[in-house]
């Protein structure tokens, strides 16, 4: 008899996005001519730039003719993407061997399979607030997750974890908070890995949305690292990629677990890719390259900067007129106080009734996102200005 | 202390495939004038038909406007995707829900990640030989596996295991010895599959290339099997994905599994893919729109021809020099006997050597391999004709 895996049912389902847009829809069934405006996306809004669009475009002639179609790929990816990506941390004064770049079809099955190279008895330690797929695959796959307390007494940026834990993982720039670890914090973190032979595995999906250079983009900025943290890494928020799909994982060949050696876990991140995966899309991996291009990177940066114009207009707007809110300066996540102790689904209700605007109740990224909204970035100029105009107008404090 | 998962050490690493390129290269590095024929491709060569290739530029053209741009969908995979596969098996007169079906990256990730939602207890059946992804997957994460013996006396269809199992994977068409299973034999599956409240996975990856139409080309034309199967689909093989990246797995909601309800091991797939994945790409999604299209359709189904004309080519050129071979009929593989009592390797060496055409061990593939060699259809025509031509010419039996 087939059993199912015990762990499943342990995943309370998160009805939060669907009831966002649940409500959202009712509203707007309720009030047909009111313009709904949305600062709830946690997805890109803008077009591909142009030279993404070339080498896409450029892949699919390639697969249209005989003498430069390609079927399989390697499962760990294109050997010049693993190049350039290995480039790009070069650029920024990291040594990271192509051969410890893993092409993927994005940050979130990475940062779920990961847990697969490691023992079941693993504890995984996760910020509250948190992006729930750490939580989620944790609990899905048996292990027993921590809390890392992220408030803001903090800054939003939790401490390493009080109890013993054998996988970390941090977000920074965060989802949902925005908020953004020092390097002093990142080192707290690494010190704490390695005094406990745990792997930190940092999710840095939003690093080009960092302007303030004093923050790291990479945890590999940080001494100690290659031995203690994997790092996972999106084109989806930096090169518009979150349907086109792409991003990587570093798996140190240094990095070092119980009492295997080095390279151990180099090799069955491989050996895990190889068996269950199968290479991202060669059209996607062509695209990366493209973005990864002087003229690509050129573009993208451009585009990042779109957005976090988008953020500053949210951040002025609601600050100016009195809301307390973090975050935004150093990623597209805005995170708002509900005013005068309003819970998130009440805040959530009357942003929508009152000032026709959708956000994110940040009670559904754990409890210490109770009384806290998170507000995106991701959107049309307009779209933004006139949401911020409209909260202002008719929200009161 | 980070544990690694003990059962990656479980798995011995296969270096058939990485031996078949070395000793291939060794002997071209030492005859450079020899031209090296290949009939060891598991891989599609032929381009993309022009019906993808419109569909696919058409969704990079989408993602550069802004009004046409979309991010991320949704993890299940695009609605009309879905429709449109559910719609494929209406016209076979298969009643499939479009809410069945789930779109992926491909097979070989569903065929692994599909363990995740049935207990780590579960007991794996599989055949020798077999494609090493359903052992390798079931071991690492700590399932123990039975074996079904697929060889010369039961055609290479196994009779389904004399131990109990709870999860049975099953390829037909099968690769590596392109043996397909009859009505007759599936229905064995399906009887023993419902008798123990076992789930059977059906791998159909190839069943394009099903010819002779008395041969299912889906476990649902197998009555019962919409309560105790899941089918694996992909566009690889039919449709030159290889490299694009794109398959579907079809849980229905029928499913029955210790004594969850009806319907709990869908939820359970969805939860994992909503969790671990975040759908395949856009652009790849609508390739395959394009590929069932009644275009598409045409197109690819005249690929498929193409390669099914190699495994005639194969066949007959071998059949008719004496050898003993089967497979080729229905599928792209062609499963030749080693003359003589020869090893794989054996015979591996001596078509390299004196025939200079490389095949594939198959011994890799499992203890029944042994003796017989994995000939693939998949290739250029005048490499074809060139390969059985040097074997008849150059090999003695």
């Amino acid at each position: 008899m087939a059993k199912i895996n015990p762990h499943y049912a342990e995943v309370s389902e998160n009805y939060m996005f669907a009831d966002v847009v649940r409500r959202a829809r009712a509203f707007a069934d309720a009030h047909p001519d009111v313009e709904i405006l949305r600062l709830a996306i946690g997805n890109t809004t803008m077009p591909l730039v142009p030279a993404v669009v070339d080498g896409l475009k450029d892949s699919v002639e390639k697969l249209a003719r005989a003498e430069t179609y390609t079927g399989y790929g390697d499962e760990q990816g294109n050997t010049r993407l693993r190049e350039a990506i290995a480039r790009r941390y070069a650029e920024r004064g990291i040594a990271i061997d192509a051969s410890e770049v893993f092409v993927s079809d994005g940050a979130k099955p990475d940062c779920a399979n990961i847990l697969s190279i490691f023992s079941d008895e693993s504890v995984v330690a996760i910020s509250d607030p948190v992006y729930p797929v750490y939580r989620d695959a944790s609990v899905m796959s048996g292990r027993r997750v921590v809390l890392m307390d992220a408030v803001a007494e903090n800054g939003f940026v939790p401490a390493p974890p009080s109890e013993h834990a054998d996988i970390i993982f941090l977000c920074s720039p965060n989802n949902p908070t925005g908020a953004v670890a020092t390097r002093e914090q990142l080192k707290e973190f690494i010190d704490y890995a390695l005094a406990h032979k745990a792997v930190l595995v940092f999710d840095a999906a939003y690093s080009e949305y960092i302007r303030d250079t004093s923050f790291p983009k990479s945890i590999y900025e940080i001494e100690g690292a290659k031995w203690c943290a994997i790092e996972i890494q999106s084109f989806s928020k930096s090169a518009g990629f979150t349907g086109v799909r792409l991003g990587w994982s570093v798996v140190p060949k240094t990095l070092i677990a119980e009492d295997a050696a080095e390279g151990v876990l180099n090799q069955y991140w491989n050996r895990r890719q190889s068996t269950m995966f199968n290479g991202a899309s060669n059209i996607a991996q062509e695209g990366g390259l493209a973005a990864l291009s002087p003229e690509g990177d050129r573009q993208t940066h451009e585009q990042v900067d779109y957005y976090m114009e988008n953020a500053r207009i949210i951040r002025e707007g609601l600050a100016n007129a009195g809301f307390t809110l973090f975050g935004g300066t150093n990623a597209p996540y805005i995170w708002l106080k509900c005013p005068a102790g309003r819970s998130s689904w009440q805040f959530f209700d009357e942003l929508l009734e009152k000032a026709h605007v959708v956000t994110t109740p940040g009670s559904g990224f754990g409890k210490n996102g109770e009384g806290y909204m998170r507000v995106s970035a991701f959107g049309h100029r307009e779209n933004i200005e006139a949401a911020v105009h409209s909260i202002v107008a008719n929200i009161q404090l």
